[in-house]
């Protein structure tokens, strides 16, 4: 199946605080204060652990049953290290999987593998993703 | 300067709804009834678009000065393309950047550029991260 996504990212007049959004959702990010922010929101590279998270958590939860595993409850705990020497992106996420199930630990770390194969979002960061500037405009 | 970020992620209870947050923090995401879900929030892939735009408009204000750029106003408008017979994540980003700025088209062209090569999240997503599960917890 092909679909395509979308979204926009605008600048407010309030420090470096962006909102962006789509489908009349909304999400305003910022900066904290020692990072040259006014913190109302949390930055762009948390957010992306937070999307990764939120990703792992659908996925468990749409695929589980046909995993044969009986989920009452996910979460995802994530960090992400950064070092201004190495590159301008994380050098290396982690995270740990918490599942609130009967299931086995043996069946619970096949599934928690079956998760990071399919989860759109890992996979855009895992691999990498074409990315591509298609129109530079002055208004 | 070396820097760790964190988040969670917790499935709710009501469908695919996930509460993700960090430092006081909150982004609810979810899944159109489309794609199996109810609809309270924008879902996972469209929140790393968000990611990206954001990163994108603060670097942009964050180094504008220092490239010369006289910025009244920046935003970004971004799509990303999914086609599951190819890959999980995007198969492409595409994204254009509109300057509110008195600065020559080149000058601009420089900077998004300039931007681009700057951009956290556009650098995790261009080249990859290593992803590392940690731990898997039955709770």
């Amino acid at each position: 199946m092909k679909q395509t996504f979308t979204a926009t990212a605008k600048k407010t007049n309030t420090g470096l605080q962006v909102e962006s959004g789509t489908r009349g959702f909304k999400i305003l990010m910022d900066e904290p204060k020692e990072l040259g922010g006014t913190n109302t929101g949390m930055n762009p590279v948390e957010a992306l652990l937070c999307a990764l998270g939120s990703c792992q958590s659908i996925v468990a939860f749409s695929f589980a049953q046909a995993n044969g595993i009986n989920l009452q409850g996910f979460s995802v705990k994530l960090e992400g290290d950064m070092d201004s020497d190495v590159r301008n992106g994380y050098t290396e996420i982690r995270y740990s999987m918490h599942f609130k199930s009967n299931a086995s630990q043996e069946k619970l770390e096949d599934f928690a593998h079956f998760i990071e194969s399919r989860c759109p979002v890992g996979d855009c960061l895992k691999d990498g993703v074409p990315l591509k500037l298609t129109k530079i405009v002055a208004e």
